[in-house]
């Protein structure tokens, strides 16, 4: 009987949900000694890692596993995070974003209060250029709806090209070669070693004057200076940051009021347990068959 | 040689577009009196009207074709509107502002204006329901990109169920049950008689509260003093309009100022040279082989 234990600030909820798929041979523990399974938040995972003496695989809620990462940590567990669960979400915030500036959603509000039946020209995203640095299955999705508005869709990946709806990938060296014509850029990229100010002065000089930067990965992946300084002086239209290095932002942090630049704190997607769940569950089947687990996150390359 | 007038305020993009087409056998003309078919703006063809003894088609360059229905004008000819080339358009501006409200970007914004890291939760298009009220091309296209971010799709037609991504359509007295289950209501219907304030306070009153309205067809079709009485009442929770019974609003119309009313000036779509050059060709091919034209207006139903 595989040892079930939760990890989460909604225990109740998870329990019920997991309890209502009847899994076979699964039970619920709450001591942590007795544990040989464990679905939770990376950072309750972690603080509870040296007292699990059963343990052999931990289920993420998050896509972000940074917390366990750290080499001092021990890795003598199955880890898989959660993916294939945020990408609908993810859309929903890159395609709001994305229509809310070519519709002009608030100069068109500010004609509203100015009383001025002002009809400028929206833009489009049909025939637009979206670029995605890193697709994995976040971008994937991102590619499938940008092509559903009409877009063409540049990925750039350590060395995968698993999306169809990728047109064009760019690799290794090529990296301002793939945002030099690109009318967005959006970042989807893990915390790891490689990507800390993968954003960077030079790439945000190669990015076309009218491009918007869109952040949903990690705010590691961002040299911050560089950015407040590239939208202070029109270098870029606009940037959407949902993720920052530090958060919650700090009161006297410049980005607060950066020109052009929108933040959202953190929202962009949620792990609402119904999804998690099904990812759960969909992996203990294949946990009590013996068959490899979805989502195994490599220690050595941190995602 | 059939002879091609064009009627527009853009008659030099149109006449370089169709000329590196090469269609057979068409002419450019800019006498009225020999003009064969008519390619142009409705109200500059309603004026020509009397002046084309040989006309026998006349393309318009948009989808409303309000002005030629007048019983007192002459129908001896086949009128073909514009449509099919909206859909990307309208479905572009339509889910813009259903994810701007979703997403709260307003209220993330003022958030940021704030200073304030406040991480309030979004709402999803996923699992809600929209209701099209109308399903021509333009909802059809709609209902494909609402099927894409999870959503079920309700539909009210006359009688025509032609859209496979539907899911459930009402018709004739259901229209007070179809409104009932649905989070968005989307008016895109033309303006005829039998469209007159069919949004009326009865209608507002049997959306949920939570309900946004979105009226991307002609201003005719909403009663605007109940809509204004059922925002400021929180009957419904916000309205985007793009048209108005009146264009350009009047400076002292109540919509300026209702609450949670946005309001577009008549923006959502534009007609394209591009797209409707490629809409010409279509029926200009059927028209010398002397088959049927795509999207005939009938004077009758008046769209």
């Amino acid at each position: 009987m595989p040892k079930l234990l939760l990890l989460s600030s909604e225990t109740d909820e998870y329990r019920k949900l997991i309890a209502q798929a009847n899994l076979p041979n699964l039970e619920f523990v709450t001591d942590q000694a007795d544990s040989e399974i464990i679905l939770g938040e990376p950072r309750l995972l972690r603080d509870a890692l040296p007292n699990l003496p059963k343990l052999k695989w931990m289920q993420s809620m998050y896509a972000g596993v940074e917390s366990l990462m750290d080499p001092a940590l021990r890795r003598d567990y199955i880890l898989t995070n959660a993916r294939g669960v945020f990408g609908e979400l993810m859309s929903e915030y890159i395609f709001g974003y994305l229509l809310a500036h070519e519709k002009k959603i608030f100069q068109r509000h500010q004609a509203q209060l100015n009383k001025k039946y002002d009809r400028f020209e929206s833009g489009w995203l049909r025939g637009r250029t979206i670029g995605l640095l890193g697709v994995g299955s976040i971008g994937a999705h991102l590619a499938g709806m940008a092509t559903n508005f009409g877009m063409t869709v540049h990925g750039f990946t350590r060395s995968s090209e698993t999306s169809q709806n990728v047109d064009k990938y760019f690799h290794g060296d090529d990296i301002l070669k793939f945002v030099e014509g690109l009318d967005y850029l959006v970042v989807v990229l893990p915390r790891t070693e490689g990507t800390n100010q993968i954003v960077n002065a030079e790439l945000l000089n190669a990015l076309p004057k009218h491009a918007i930067l869109i952040n949903v990965g990690r705010g590691n992946a961002i040299d911050e200076p560089a950015l407040s300084e590239a939208l202070t002086q029109g270098k870029i239209t606009g940037a959407v940051l949902d993720v920052t290095a530090q958060e919650p932002l700090p009161e006297d942090h410049p980005f607060w009021t950066t020109p052009n630049l929108l933040l959202t704190f953190h929202t962009s997607a949620i792990s609402y347990p119904d999804d998690i769940t099904r990812l759960f569950i969909e992996n203990y089947h294949l946990y009590i068959a013996g068959k490899p687990l979805k989502y195994q996150v490599d220690f050595e390359r941190g995602y």
